[in-house]
């Protein structure tokens, strides 16, 4: 299994690439406007992608990578984007370990007993099947469990605490994700029988948020781990702070099953230059619990309503749209390293050479306030341009080197270009990767105005006849 | 078991006793008074009765009637009465059949499988231990259940997708229970294999509601009844406007095991006239789900702070506070029935001749909005005279006639006089009897507003020296 980052965001990747006053004119032409504010218009009227996401959501639901609903997702979208009249449609294997998620309880037993909300970690070995009975020991953070002695912590079960905080652009995540990513390795270099982290998220339901963690590169073991609930967390930190020592049985049937295949879904509207290709990403998969409607049933509605409408365009793009649902994002960005591995074989010294840009939708369906982008200078020069449209969306023009995408995430490595369309997380992480994660967090008019700035972008990209680098780029930093 | 209305709040109980220009003119004494400003600021400044909600959420938690934690829980009052130093503190047994929950779950089968949420209610017997595998019939509400033909509905699930609607005082409650209350005996008089309902509550979250359910006076069955959390009701009402007729697998392991004993817990401030009472209720009982925090802790500690904080005036009060923590009021108000009972067995003309007043807190902790009662005019006189101290509060003069508790309805029945101090309950039902229930949730600042209402309205109510009419006021509606 590889060892990954486990995204749905990243941001702050590297340096700007070029200071602002590199940028140079670019205008587009009158057609190319004039299509740009029909899209805009018709976005800010059309239902199409919270019809998808509500489609996709009701009659699949989740879709944890390799379980029968993934298949039946790969079958939905499939019909879908079929049905909506795309040139093209198709599917690409992509292959990984299979992660199930069976039982889960958690009971606290001293000093009284009382049922605890958890959920396991993606990638998280089971219990024996009666479960494992130890004292808990709170750590305020990953580092403080860093820093014990190896093997000192003696069976018990290490509890980190540290609380993520709530931004727009969610980097709270980033710094509170380690708990969770690092945490089942560390706890077993010092000994732990399991860990408890505190859910990575902002609420306080009594939901708690799953996630990937990441297996040691060497092989070795991780311990059984498993995320608290924010009020539950609370709890135990209230029953430390009595001076009280907590004690729990935790039992999880967890664990990998041999291998699994799902598949990336294309469709395409094919463009004037048929192999200068504009990806629109998202991922099909999403977490077992909820049923995946903000991440990222969310994005796959948006980034299809926005390639459909481009279609129903008279004419054809300059460039060809291709929408990609992407398998498995969740448990380590599956099909979006796959994707960059078939460009590898097939353009072994140009992987990028038919891609112009990869933009991808996975963090919600809030407004947009920034875009951002990586791209040359002459690329800069279109964002500039093309920001021009998103203005009176209510959206600000970012800085040039802040790239964005998870199962982009290897193509932006690789060194594509990118134009990030940040939306308002204030609230993702109320629910992402949470049983909470249902239709009704989403708010149709703000999807309608991310629509437009997702359709309005992908056209003028298109129709401004620039090469924004990709191939060229330096590799982002990982 | 006796069939009772499931209250947590009764409001409108019964037309105004008296007009308003019945109210004659009533004046505190100066003493009376600057103690009552004394009470108001130390409220404002204590954080008493939250500590108490925080105690008894962490050291005990959920308490539901019967169970191990329940136990706890009266041990936890007795010790806490006694360590806050009240004058005198005892218990009261209280027996009612024991019902219990172990697992419980949903299954959507058809048209995908998907795991619903859901819990039962309170009272419902179980399925068989493989489950029940059936069609689900909608109806949008409990009259169009009543509306078909009995036995017509052939082992299928009904469920009944009655919306509650949020208002501040919560009566959209009253509007919806009737669901929970009566659907699981309609269900069984249709024909009905078990009844699903939508959550009696106002959130978006995937903790269901759950709550008692009447069990007919004539001794006949229901069926296996539970709710869904609102997007859970959500997603089967799509499936169903798609034209789509789930089938689905209920499992409940409930029922009722034989019977149990439980306690009131009382704690007293003797006044100088001891047999003269002001009782401060609320209950010490929860659901088994969430730890109970506004469901009653809050309750205990604001009416258990109110009369600690007169204890510490300097003197003694006129009238006894006696805070009453009553045992299962969840499953039927079994505590508060056998408080009337002993009373009838003590004093069998005239039961509530030892009582001035009976107040309770059993809607959360937030802010005090209105002041309501159900006196004779004499005690409307002092409840008029005694708003101009919560004025300054942002506290309303309500109306007379407007009882209020769920504990004390019994003897609100009987002809108590009751002050009623109306609640925020605005978010109140996004909680109730869900796992979210918990401390988080409570604020400390409108928890402060609310006790300083509480000690300035029971300390006035003592000093008063008027009779309110307990005893002789007429038995209020059912």
């Amino acid at each position: 299994m590889k060892n990954l980052i486990f995204p749905c965001l990243i941001v702050l990747l590297s340096q700007p690439l070029l200071a602002a006053d590199d940028t140079t004119d670019f205008t587009f032409n009158e057609a190319a406007l004039a299509h740009a504010h029909t899209l805009r218009e018709q976005a800010l009227r059309s239902d199409l992608a919270y019809t998808i996401t509500a489609d996709l959501t009701t009659r699949v639901g989740a879709r944890a990578g390799g379980t029968p609903q993934d298949a039946l997702a790969v079958q939905w979208a499939v019909k879908q984007l079929k049905a909506l009249g795309f040139d093209r449609v198709w599917t690409q294997p992509v292959t990984f370990p299979y992660w199930h998620r069976g039982q889960e309880s958690a009971q606290l037993l001293q000093p009284v007993p009382q049922q605890l909300k958890i959920t396991a970690l993606g990638g998280s070995p089971g219990t024996a099947e009666n479960g494992l009975v130890a004292e808990v020991v709170l750590f305020a953070d990953l580092q403080a469990l860093q820093a014990v002695a190896d093997d000192s912590l003696n069976g018990k079960i290490a509890f980190i605490n540290k609380r993520m905080q709530r931004h727009r652009d969610g980097h709270g995540y980033g710094e509170a994700v380690v708990a969770r990513s690092n945490g089942p390795a560390v706890a077993k270099a010092k000994g732990a029988a399991a860990l408890l982290i505190r859910s990575i998220g902002t609420d306080n339901n009594r939901t708690p948020h799953t996630g990937t963690t990441r297996q040691p590169e060497d092989g070795s073991a991780i311990v059984p781990a498993a995320a608290l609930s924010n009020p539950d967390a609370d709890q135990l930190q209230r029953l430390f702070a009595l001076g009280i020592k907590p004690e729990l049985e935790l039992r999880l049937d967890t664990g990998f099953d041999g291998e699994a295949t799902s598949y990336n879904v294309f469709g395409e509207v094919t463009g004037a230059q048929p192999e200068q290709i504009i990806l629109l990403a998202a991922h099909l998969d999403s977490w077992d619990v909820g049923t995946g409607a903000i991440d990222d049933a969310a994005g796959v509605g948006i980034v299809t309503a926005a390639a459909k409408l481009i279609q129903d365009l008279p004419g054809i793009p300059q460039k060809t749209i291709r929408v990609g649902l992407f398998a498995n994002e969740e448990q380590g960005l599956y099909g979006g390293f796959e994707y960059l591995n078939q460009l590898q074989l097939q353009h072994p010294d140009a992987p990028l050479v038919e891609h112009v840009m990869a933009m991808e939708s996975d963090f919600g369906a809030g407004h947009i306030y920034r875009i951002d982008a990586r791209t040359n200078a002459a690329g800069w020069s279109v964002v500039d341009a093309l920001h021009e449209l998103l203005a009176p969306l209510q959206i600000e023009l970012g800085s040039n080197g802040k790239p964005g995408g998870s199962d982009i995430f290897p193509l932006i490595n690789a060194g594509i270009a990118n134009i990030a369309l940040r939306q308002d997380g204030t609230d993702y992480f109320d629910l992402h990767h949470t049983d909470n994660d249902t239709l009704d967090k989403i708010e149709p008019e703000a999807m309608q105005q991310n629509l437009a700035a997702w359709a309005v972008t992908a056209w003028l990209v298109s129709q401004s006849g620039v090469d924004f680098g990709s191939g060229t780029l330096a590799p982002a930093n990982d």
